[in-house]
């Protein structure tokens, strides 16, 4: 305040008293944690650092929508703490290559393909399809699973269909083509049923370990491709339990040590009543209700390992297996107790603890993963570290059903990524999904999608004819117009619109809100633009940009636009107008050049290999490309930038012809050849026995051969002696010919 | 914990107790604030908004290194507190396209465009530029500061160079066309000199108001270019003084209102005694020092408002101009004090005020417009709305220097923005400004320039190798590869190098301490990446690339790389995103591997000429395109994109060191043959003739041409002869040598 004197010669020296704005209360991020089900107020435990470990698929077949359910959502989350909240996040995933199921899944695929091999004889098959039916039929009435029932009777079904016809061809002596075709069909009906029964009788004589990794590394590989092309970002970092056995190992060995775990029969298991009875412990942290369900289980102890005598080596029918003695058949690695290979479960403790150490701040998972996965991973972390705080926020990703119902084999409602992605766009995908809450279950159906689209349309409109407006041609000066009440209403609902925006994201990343909120910006954008239209005036270009880049800018930060993520300084300086043709164009006169240099040198020279590697650069190498080159005699070669696929199949056209033409000639060849050797067969035969042969026809000859009597001893006419003296001048030019080719060599 | 009973039947129902880790104090943003003068920690007034003024230029001339200092360190800040803390910003700035320089100005080239047109007579020229060096003489005796005086000196010096060839020629009756070449350059040199004449004696005529809005005009849409160059960012809403003078005048009409501003002849003025006598007000908050420092207060007032009647009409000399009535010659707006136009300060106050309303965030603008204009703007706005908090934070961007020097006409040392950009990229400067502190002095200096060099180069040489290696073919799965311990410190450094960075950027955006740990960080990958190639394995290429697009992320940020500023979603589905790099790379990749088929053909069957294409190829044509070629011995080529200019640079650079060893090459050949002819020269010389020339030594000889007697005829001593028949027998030695060279013709 001014001093009281009032006196303001020459200005006081002191700058008034300052406090900073008393601000409003930030909202903050919360997340539902599984571990209260309630949101709570998310706070790293490093300053902006966040430690997340995300559960990965086991990779032994193709990944489905189940899996696009968690890892898209997953992919959102990651790119909200990461991008919007500016979090920074340090994001690993594992992924299961050791495990009962690819164990099982490598074997039957390997028995099955030598079964097949070796050809067996359609007898013999119908005796072992009927032999692998009785342990078939054991496991189909003792299942319960209303699901699984109706998925093993309708292979019963489909094995009794292709049998059938086998049978009839082998009764009635078919051709052996007909018989093979129908062994065929049955070996492919009955391969789930084959497959397991020789696993369950050769299985355990396996030894070719290779098998237990190709499996795994093929279905990994197209596990990363199809989460590219949902635009999923790749992990941090990535471990694979089949790289971490020592580490597991040892991570066993300390929860032995800790007393938590107790070694049986060459198998390690982990003490659940010794952990939930010590002070510092709880077990059954997420689903403490689930703790004594049997089936939950036995279903994380996987298909090998819940034969009656491994249950009987546990203290606890609770306990669950840390390490587990792997039997003739199974893999197996090196351990302290004898040889076997890692429990489901610790794979995700050790290689999560050894990057994340003692307490990590986000783990991930499908819900249905909780118990008794992360219940068991919580409780081997926490005795290993002797720690209650190995995870802060446990986060996990709704169910996805199928036009309502559960995703299974059996109800043939099973959709990979792959066939989605025929049907929709990646990005129509994750509108869908970002129009979902991420932890409840999203209905993957046609009225799903139908709504993502519309909304993809919706905004798209948007977009174009905001870009339309921007193209009108102004001057620099002319994009900074005077705002008007109009504008400055529409400015406040964009700032308006965008604190909701945050608000909602803080209410547990609630995407569905924020999309809404997007929407409703766009319909009052929609509204200004008609309102200027109406009076014939331009709407405010820098407002509008403003509005559709922050509407762009979010949906990069969803992942649903693809980022641009080139590294370091762009090339070729600012505003290079990247159009496609005027970019590659320079590169490709300058190889084009090169190449008709090089091909006028070697013509010169004589240098056909280098004429050969320009032909091959120009039908093989540049097609796949979009390139064409038109070489002119002369002239300078013609540089094209065509539609790839358009030139492929142009390839494919052009081979197609060439290969007829081919073809074609040597066809020609062939029977130009048929044609000469016809004719020097002919030229061989002397004049004199020409017509010898023909008894069929005449009975007696001259001293020449020529034929005087017809079949039936009658003197041939003049008119006929005439015709046939005349062939017999002819063949006599034919065969001097001949002596004279066989006197001069040329037959060689 | 587990509940004391320990039995552990079908499991507790209740989850156990969670709560939210401690986490650590985050680390706030602070800034510092000119109204304390201290770091201030930043708090928003309402949420994450942040409405933020800042003052434009007064546009009448082309923007100088001086606007780039202060608009690319608010485009860095505005970006900062945008992209990286996630603040929701509303940016806005005005343009002063009312002002009595634009006045003066506009005027000026009017008057003397009208003067040239008239095409005056070479003896009238001279007489109306020796009428106007009168007033001109006064002015320069009157001017006090060194810079003005010395340039004033320097016009009056070079129209008299300009007079004396025009009237030699006037005098001497010389050609039409001569005299008129010599009008011409009298008129250039006397412009300013003429300019001010005529507008002090007709200034007052001009009646055609669009000379005043064609100016300022012209020169905001080449501001708006030089920004676009930079790449500034376009403030989200642009104002005009010129489109808001009612919102003016009611401002004005208002603080007269409320009792701060008095009119007097005309005009108004504000009262500054009255304001900081107020209880709720405080005068002069940024440099209360400079309260009554008559000159900063003219300066303020304009060129054309500081005549002594003005003076004469305010109540105090700390008083200033709200609004000026206008004299014949100058722009009027209607106002209920008759015709006039606004002062200086009040305009950003209104502007200011009806955007951004009571109370600003952040207000921002150059050091020396601390006093008068920011304090005056307070002051209006605070008499305005009648409280004391019209701005939250008031930055100040550092001076500029230019080579340790004030930028001034006078020194020449006046760059602008296009001057610069001739020699320095965009990026080049905006790295030189990260380098510096945006609150203190930056020197703009070939030092400053190098180190800026230097550092891009630095980085970009990484990201080229980053991208190698990110080409290198490896199967999907193979860009996750475990991680060793070299891996784990990488990323732990990495992570140290985030929060150093997140620290750096809170302690008020200090972007000197930044770039140096980015700096840090690459070369600790560097250290990595040797250290991997030295054992022969292969660097991980997901760490790696996290790393580089972390950099890239916040140069983008900081603006030092453009941003992909595409909007909605990109046409051509997804990975069509068009950076050049991954657009052009397979192009090349074709042609390098066509290259070296070419060459190993080339080299197997002995064809130079297609090896010397190939050179050709790598040295002069793939360079003008920005492709570096680099071939190693048994290993494929390596193709790096590198920005072309630098690659001219580099290949002008090699072909300088090529012609130096050349040259030196040539020279040492040269002295090699100097020398041996020097040597065959002295073998040609028979020993018998060796000493008959050295007759200034010796006055006899014996019969072998050996000398027996010194110049005074004195015999010499035996060690004389004795010295001399050594180098006799040597010569002998060398004589017969010759003569066998010349036997054997070894002498072509």
């Amino acid at each position: 305040m001014a001093d009281s004197s009032g006196q303001q010669g020459k200005g006081r020296r002191v700058q008034p008293q300052w406090s900073p704005p008393a601000g409003t209360q930030p909202c903050r991020l919360h997340l539902y944690n599984s571990l209260t089900r309630n949101k709570e107020v998310f706070i790293p435990q490093d300053g902006k650092k966040v430690t997340w470990y995300c559960c990965g698929p086991t990779v032994y077949d193709a990944s489905h929508m189940g899996h696009a359910r968690s890892y898209i959502s997953f992919d959102i989350l990651r790119r909200v703490l990461k991008d919007y909240f500016k979090f920074d996040v340090f994001y690993c995933m594992n992924i299961t290559d050791i495990d009962d199921k690819i164990i099982k899944r490598a074997r039957q695929n390997h028995l099955f393909e030598q079964y097949r091999e070796k050809r067996p004889e359609a007898a013999q098959l119908l005796e072992d399809v009927q032999a692998a039916l009785k342990p078939f039929s054991v496991k189909l009435n003792e299942t319960t699973d209303p699901d699984k029932k109706q998925m093993l009777e309708r292979i019963q079904h489909a094995v009794q269909l292709a049998t059938e016809p086998l049978e009839k061809a082998v009764q009635s002596r078919l051709t052996g083509e007909e018989v093979n075709s129908c062994v065929e069909v049955l070996l492919e009906e009955a391969k789930d049923l084959l497959s397991d029964w020789l696993d369950s009788t050769l299985g355990c004589d396996v030894t070719d370990n290779s098998i237990f990794s190709k499996l795994p590394k093929f279905w990994e590989g197209d596990f990363h491709r199809d989460m590219e092309a949902l635009n999923v970002l790749p992990p941090d970092v990535l471990t694979r339990v089949s790289e971490y056995v020592p580490e597991i190992v040892n991570f066993v060995q300390k929860i032995v040590d800790n007393g938590y775990g107790y070694v049986s029969n060459g198998s390690v298991y982990f003490d659940t009543a010794k952990f939930a009875s010590s002070e510092k412990h709880s077990y059954g942290k997420l689903v403490p209700e689930a703790v004594g369900d049997q089936k939950a289980l036995q279903e994380g102890e996987g298909d090998l390992s819940i034969s009656a005598d491994r249950l009987s080596e546990k203290r606890s029918p609770n306990d669950f297996a840390l390490w587990k003695a792997s039997k003739p058949g199974e893999p197996s690695w090196p351990c302290p107790w004898g040889k076997g290979r890692p429990g489901w479960h610790i794979e995700c403790s050790a290689m999560a603890g050894t990057l994340l150490g003692a307490s990590m701040d986000i783990h991930g998972g499908g819900f249905d993963l909780r118990f008794p996965h992360h219940d068991n991973e919580l409780a081997q972390s926490e005795a290993y570290f002797e720690n209650d705080c190995w995870v802060r926020y446990f986060l996990h990703t709704g169910h996805l059903t199928i036009a309502g119902c559960k995703m299974s084999k059996s109800l043939k409602n099973f959709i990979t990524i792959k066939d989605a992605l025929k049907k929709h766009s990646a990005r129509q995908l994750r509108l869908a999904f970002l129009m979902h809450s991420w932890k409840d279950t999203l209905d993957y159906s046609s009225n799903t999608m139908e709504s993502a689209l519309q909304y993809e349309k919706f905004l798209n409109e948007f977009f174009l004819n905001v870009k339309d407006i921007l193209r009108a041609p102004v001057d620099i000066t002319g994009q900074f117009e005077k705002w008007g009440e109009e504008e400055a209403e529409l400015n406040k609902n964009f700032y308006d619109k965008k604190t909701a925006i945050h608000k909602a994201l803080c209410d547990n990343v609630d995407t569905r809100t924020v999309m809404e909120e997007m929407r409703a910006l766009v319909s009052q954008c929609n509204l200004y633009m008609a309102a200027r239209k109406a009076v014939r005036k331009r709407p405010n270009q820098a407002l509008l940009e403003n509005i559709a880049l922050y509407l762009t800018h979010m949906l990069k930060i969803f992942g649903a636009v693809e980022e641009d993520s080139s590294l370091g300084f762009p090339v070729g300086g600012p505003g290079t107008s990247l159009s496609l043709e005027a970019t590659v164009m320079p590169y490709l006169q300058v190889l084009s050049e090169f190449r008709e240099g090089v091909r006028k040198i070697a013509r010169e020279q004589k240098v056909p290999e280098i004429l050969q590697l320009s032909d091959a650069l120009r039908d093989n190498i540049l097609p796949e490309l979009g390139v064409r080159f038109e070489d002119h005699e002369g002239l300078p070669t013609v540089v094209k930038l065509v539609d790839r696929n358009t030139l492929l199949k142009e390839r494919e056209e052009k081979r197609r012809v060439e290969e007829e033409k081919r073809k074609k000639k040597e066809e020609a060849a062939r029977r130009k050849q048929e044609q000469e050797a016809a004719k020097l067969a002919k030229m061989k035969i002397p004049p004199s026995e020409m017509f010898l042969s023909e008894t069929d026809k005449y009975s007696k000859f001259d001293e020449n051969g020529l034929p005087t009597h017809d079949m039936e001893g009658k003197e041939l006419s003049k008119g006929q002696a005439k015709k046939l003296k005349k062939l017999f001048e002819a063949q006599e030019k034919l065969y001097k010919e001949y002596l004279q080719m066989a006197q001069n060599g040329s037959f060689q």
